[in-house]
C-alpha cells in the first residue's frame, strides 16, 4: 500500500534517503541453506555506487553493507535478511547547496508533487527519498536474488546499448555479459562505449545531460512463471522497471517496433530442440500470455537525461509563489545509464525469483548447496528425510 | 499472488474464459452512494464487445451485463458489487474448431506456457482465460471506476494513434474525446482511420494481421497520487496496461524519445498559472518521481498484431512431440488496436482510482451525488454529522 | 484492503447480501487438474443451509450453486473457479418487515457501524452484506479446498460441543467426524444433543436465543506450515474464525486454562514414533511459534447468542434521533452454533490450504487424482516430463 | 506472504533474531509532520525490555533504538521510518548455553517446526527469530503508531488482570491506565499485584512458570472501522495478537462467556448520549459485524507459562533420533505476562492504526501538530491550501 516494500514471496521492504543517515533493507522470504555474507552483496553495490568516473556524480559513497541479521554461521537461517549501508558522504556544504534552494521546484525533479504529497516535511535534502540513491537498497537486495537464481540456473545481465544517440551494435548474451562491465558507460561494445563517453563529456561541458536506453535480459528462467491474468510476469517486470528513477518506458522482446510488422511476422515459430520447445525468433521477448516461454526474457527501458543540469532554468519560488531562477550547483551525473544497468539487473532478479517462489513455493528453493556444507549437514538431512518424507528436505 | 485480482483499495476480481458459461467480476472497495445500474456498465461493453466491424472478430456476443450484487435502490451499499456476463456465442462448430487442433501450439498464443503451467487440463477452447475475452470483465469493472473518477473531475480517454503504419495527426483532448467512438477503428482522425481500415482490410484480405499504438490520457488526476518508491503511479500504470492482452510497450509522456534529448530538452518547466502549478511541456506525461504532477497522464502502448492468422505456419504437435503445420481456421480479429482501446481506458481507471483511495482514503470518496439522492438523505446526513461530527458524512 | 477478499494463494473473493440477487463467488489458485462439479460443493452448502430444522432459520433457500468458469470437461483448469447461488426465499412479506424497521438500530445488530461507515445507504434489508447468509460463499470456496486438502491427507472437521449450558462428553477425532452431522445441531454425542435441542427450544419458547462452543480439528496437516513473525498459522486461524458473523473468541489447544497451568504442565514433552515426532500432549493445539507441528491443529471458538429475538428491547430511532422500542418479527436462528459448525470448517481449510500453497507453491499441488484420469492424460505427462524435467508434471 | 512485514496501510517490517547482531525496524506509512525523536520511542521499549525484574528474564539489553530513516529536522517526512536496536548483551556463555543443547528439542519451544521449515540452518541460539526478541520491533513501530492514535483521541492500554491464579479486582479505564506500569507485574491493582509476585517466585523457585491474563482497552476508536467481511477490526486484532509469542487465545468483551448467556443478556441495548450512540453494555467489546462501534474496544489474551523451566523433561535428540532428557539453564522469564501487556499495546496500536488510514485515507493523517511548527510552516500550508484548495492541506 505505502510503497516501500517490493514483491510478494521474495519481499523487499528499503527505507533511508539520499542525505539520512543510513539506508536500511529487509529481505524476507530468503530460503534458509543460503550461503551468504556481505561480500556476495557488496560487489553489485559497488557497480553502482557514485564517484568511479567523470560521467557519473562525484559523490564519495563507498556504499559499504554490513548483513545484521537472517544469517548465522554463514549460511541463511530462513529469518528475514536484515542489512544497513550508513551514508558517508554528506558534508555540511553540500547540505547548504540544497538548503539554498529547497523553496525552488528543480524542473524534471519531483519536489512539486513530493510537496503536495508530503506537504513543507518532504525531506529537501538531496531529493530524500526521491534521490536515485534508494536504489542501493535495491541492488543490495537484488544481489541475494541473483545468488538464489545463478542455483537455479537462471542468469540476469543489463547494460547500455545506447547513449546520447550512440548505438551499440547487436551481440550475444554471453559476450554482452562478458563484457558489459568492462567500461565506465556499461556498454559491452567498446567502440561505441568510447563514442559514448566523449559524447557524454561534450555534452556535460555544456551543463547539459544526455538519456539513453538499457537493455536487460534473463536467460535461463523456466517455461510457466507468471501469473494470469493481472500478475502476468511482463507486468510485473514492467512495474518493478517504471519504478526505477528516470525510467520513462520499456517494451519486451520486438517491442514499439510490432506496430509495423504483420501477424506473419511477429509470431515465434515453435520447433522441438531434443527435449524442449524452442522459437525461431523471440519478438515476444520470453513471455506469452504474461508467462514465460523459456526463451530469454529481453526488454529494453529508456532512461531520461538527468534532470539536474548546471544550465540556468525558469521555474517557481514556492514560499513566495512567484516565478524564479534555478541552476543547479549540487554533484550530479552527466547520464544515469550506466548507473540505471545495474538496478535494471536487481529488479529484474527480484520479480523472476518472485514468480519462481510464488510457482514453485519457498521450500523449493530451501535446500542446501551442494558444496561446502557444514559438517552435519547430510546427517541432518537424511534424519529429515526419514522424519518427514514428505517435506523433502533431502532433494 | 495468483493474478486474478487487481488492485488494493478499489479492487477487481474476475473469471471466466472464452468459451466458459460466463465471465464474473466482482468490484471491492466501491463507496456508498453511487448510483448505478446495468446502464452505465453497458455502454463501455458495447465498446469493446466483438461483432460489430469487418476489421474486428465477427463473434456475436451481446455482452450483457447483470449486476446481481452490491446495489440496493439504485444506489451502491458499500458492499462488492457482482456482475455477470453470460457467454452466449459458442456453438459447437467454434468449439469444434479449437478441438482439432488442441495439440498444436499456435504461433504467438499462450499454448506452450500455459502447457507447461497447467499441464493437459489448460482451457484449449479459444485460448480459455488467455483469450482478450476476459477483458470484457476489466472494462465491467473500469465503468464503474470511471463513473467515480469523473465525480473527482478526472476524465481518462484512449484511442487509436497508429495502425499499421498509418499515423493519426496531432490533436488536443478535447477534440480527442469527442471523436474516439466515431469510427470503427477509434481513431479520432477521421482521415487517417479511412487509410487504417483499408489497409488493415487489405492485410486481412492476405490472411494477416496489423499492429499499431493506443494513447492513453487522463486530464484532472489532482497531484500527489502513487506511492513511493515502488508503488509509484506510472510504475502501477505499466503493470496495468502490460496485462493487456496483445500489449508490448509503454510509454510515458516522451517516452523512448527522450533518449536522444538533453536534460535541457526534457526537463518540464513549471509556471505558475493562477492558484496552480503548471509546466510549459508535459515530456514527464504527468508523472515525476513516481507521483502525479497534475498534468495529463500520458501513455502509449504498442498493440501487437493479433497473433491468429490464416496463413500456414510450422508448429509444434505436442501430442505426438513432432513438427506439423497449422492453419487458423476460427474466428479472430484483423487488428485488435480498436478494441483494445476501451481497455486501455479502463485499467487507466482502476490505477488511478486506486491511488486516488489509497491516498484520500475509501471514506472521501463516499458521498453522495448533488442530484437525485432518494428522499430523507438529506436529513440523514444532517443526523450523521450531528451525531457523529468528525465523520465528515455531510461533505 | 477492502475487506471481501481472502487468502494470499488460495484466493477467495466473495460478494452478495442477505437479499439481494444471488451471492458471487470466485476462487482463484485452484490448482489444474481437480475432478470439479457442483456435487462436490452442494453437500458442504446442504450443512449450512437454513430452513432444516426447527432450532434454525426457518428461511426456504436450497442453496443451489452453479459452477460457470475455471472447469472444463469435469476438471479445473488452473483458471479461477467462478460460482453463483441466486438468492430464492426472498417474498415482499419479508422485505417489507425489514422496512419497517428499517430506521432503527436493532440491539446487537451491525446496524450503527454500518450506517456510520456506508451512510445511509447501507442495504438495510436483512442485515444485507453483515447477514450470515454470506457464509454461504465461504462455505463453497471451502468445499473445494477440503477436496484438495483431502488429497494431501489433510482431513478438517468442526462440530458444536456446548450449547445453552449443555456440554457434550469429550471424544476421538474418528467419532466425532462420523457423527457430527447425525443430528440437526451438529452435536456428535447424540445424549448430549437431544438435551442441547431440548434447551434450545425452550429459549426459543420464551423468544430468547442461545449461544455455544464450536470446536474444530484438523488432522493430517504436516508440520511446517506457517510463515513467522506476523503470518503464523494460527494468527490466519484466528482472523480467518474471527471474522465468521457471531464468533467472539478463539483459544488454541489448552487455549484459556493455560492461564493456571505452570509450564512443566503445558509443555507437550516431544517422543519419537517410528520416523515421525509426536507429542504426549498437545496443548499447544498443534501449533508452535506460529507454525504447526504435525499434530492435530485444535481450536475452539464461542458463538454468541443470535442477537435477533422476539423480545422486546429498547433501542434507538436513527432518523428521528429519539428512543424507540424494537421487537424482531423476521425469520432468525434459535441459536446458530449448528450452522457456523461447517463454516468454521471452510475457513479453517481455507487458512490451511494458503498456508500449504504458500509454503509447497502453487505447482506442488497442481497434479491429476491417480484414478479417473481423461484419455491420453498419462501421455501428456509423459511428455511433459520429457520435456520439462524440472517442471516435475510427473508426480 | 513470508511473514515480517504487517498492517496494510501503516506497515511495519521487521527483521533480527534472539542473538544477531541486531533489530531492524522499517515502518511504512506514517503520514509527514510527526514530530518524532527516539524519545518518543525509548519509553514503551524500556516497559518491554527484560533484566527490571526477578520475575522475568535478567538479559540485559538496554534496547536502545536509534532512527536512522525517515526524519528530518524533528518531524516525519512521509517516507518509512528505519529504525535499530543492537544486540548488546550475548556473550559467549550465553551462547555456549544454547550450542550444548541445540540438538534437542526443547519442549513447549519452536524448535521442531522450525527445523522442518528451516531444516538444518535455523537459527539455534536463544530460540533465534521465534525468541520473544523480535517484539522489541513490534514495541518500536507500536510507540509510533500510539502517538499518532493520541493525536486522534485514541488510547490504548494493556495491563495484567490474572496470574497464576490471582485475578485483579475490575477497575475503570482511567484508574488501569494510571496505575498500570506502578508494579513490575503491570497489574494496576497493588494488592493483587504484590500476591502474583509473590506466587511467581514461588513458582519460579520450584523451577517452574506461570500464565496469566492480559487485557487490552482501546478507548476513543471512532465507530466505522473495519472492512467487512474478511478483513473485520477484531479479526485483525485477533490475528495480531495470536502472532504475539506466547498467546494462545483471545476474546473480544464477554468472550467465551457468551456460551451461557441470552440474546436478550448479550446484546447491547444502544441510547443515545448527546450527539453520540452510547450502549448501555459492552459485551460486544466494541465491535460489531467487525467494525468499531465507538465503544471502548476491549479484549483479553491468555499468555501461556513460558516454557523454558529449569526441571529436567523427557525430550528427543534430533541428531541421534533417540530420546533424552532436557534441562534448561539459559536466561528465563518465571512469567511473560507482565512483558506481553506493552506488547499488546502495541499490536492494537498497529491494527487500529492501519484501519483508521485505510477508511480515512493516508492524506487525512498527514496533518501539522498543532503546537511547535517551525517556523514558516504556516505560510507554506496557507500557500498549499491556495494552491491547491481540494488537497486540504490546511486542515
Amino acid at each position: 500500500m505505502t510503497g516501500n516494500t517490493f514483491g510478494r514471496v521474495f519481499r523487499v521492504t528499503t527505507c533511508g534517503e539520499s542525505y539520512g543517515g543510513a539506508l536500511g533493507i529487509i529481505v524476507d522470504g530468503v530460503p534458509p541453506g543460503l550461503e551468504l555474507s556481505e561480500a556476495d552483496i557488496q560487489p553489485d553495490l559497488d557497480r553502482r555506487r557514485p564517484g568511479t568516473s567523470a560521467i557519473e556524480s562525484p559523490r564519495g559513497e563507498e556504499d559499504r553493507v554490513e548483513v545484521f541479521a537472517g544469517v548465522q554461521g554463514g549460511y541463511t537461517t530462513g529469518a528475514p535478511v536484515g542489512m544497513l549501508i550508513r551514508n558517508v558522504d554528506r558534508q555540511q556544504m553540500h547540505v547548504d547547496q540544497y538548503a539554498e534552494v529547497k523553496h525552488l521546484i528543480r524542473p524534471g525533479h519531483a519536489e512539486w508533487p513530493y510537496f503536495v504529497k508530503y506537504g513543507r516535511f518532504t525531506d529537501w535534502c538531496g531529493a530524500g527519498r526521491a534521490s536515485g540513491r534508494e536504489t542501493a537498497g535495491r541492488v543490495a537486495a537484488g544481489a541475494i536474488a541473483r545468488k538464489l537464481l545463478a542455483r537455479e540456473g537462471v542468469d540476469v545481465i543489463a547494460y547500455v546499448t545506447e547513449v546520447a544517440g550512440i548505438k551499440a551494435r547487436p551481440m550475444g548474451f554471453e559476450e554482452a555479459k562478458a563484457k558489459r562491465d568492462q567500461n565506465e558507460i556499461r556498454c559491452p561494445d567498446a567502440e561505441a562505449a568510447a563514442k559514448m563517453i566523449e559524447r557524454v563529456l561534450e555534452v556535460k561541458a555544456e551543463g547539459d545531460t544526455a538519456g539513453g536506453i538499457v537493455q536487460g535480459i534473463a536467460r535461463g528462467v523456466p517455461p510457466g512463471l507468471g501469473e494470469p491474468v493481472f500478475d502476468k510476469i511482463d507486468g510485473d517486470l514492467a512495474k518493478a522497471l517504471i519504478s526505477v528513477p528516470a525510467i520513462k518506458g520499456i517494451e519486451f522482446g520486438a517491442g514499439f517496433a510490432a506496430k509495423d510488422m504483420k501477424g506473419s511476422e511477429h509470431n515465434d515459430i515453435p520447433y522441438i530442440e531434443g527435449d524442449r520447445i524452442r522459437h525461431r525468433t523471440n519478438n515476444a521477448g520470453g513471455v506469452l500470455g504474461g508467462v514465460s516461454t523459456g526463451e530469454d526474457i529481453v526488454l529494453r527501458v529508456v532512461v531520461k537525461p538527468t534532470c539536474t543540469i548546471s544550465l540556468e532554468q525558469d521555474t517557481v519560488h514556492l514560499w513566495d509563489w512567484k516565478p524564479a531562477k534555478f541552476r543547479a550547483t549540487t554533484r550530479r551525473d552527466a547520464q544515469i545509464c550506466s548507473r540505471a544497468a545495474p538496478v535494471v539487473e536487481a529488479m529484474m532478479a527480484l520479480v523472476i525469483l518472485d514468480h519462481l517462489m510464488i510457482w514453485r513455493g519457498t521450500k523449493h528453493l530451501a535446500r542446501p548447496e551442494t558444496a561446502n556444507v557444514p559438517e552435519g549437514t547430510k546427517e541432518y538431512f537424511d534424519l529429515l528425510n526419514r522424519a518427514c518424507p514428505d517435506t523433502e528436505w533431502h532433494r
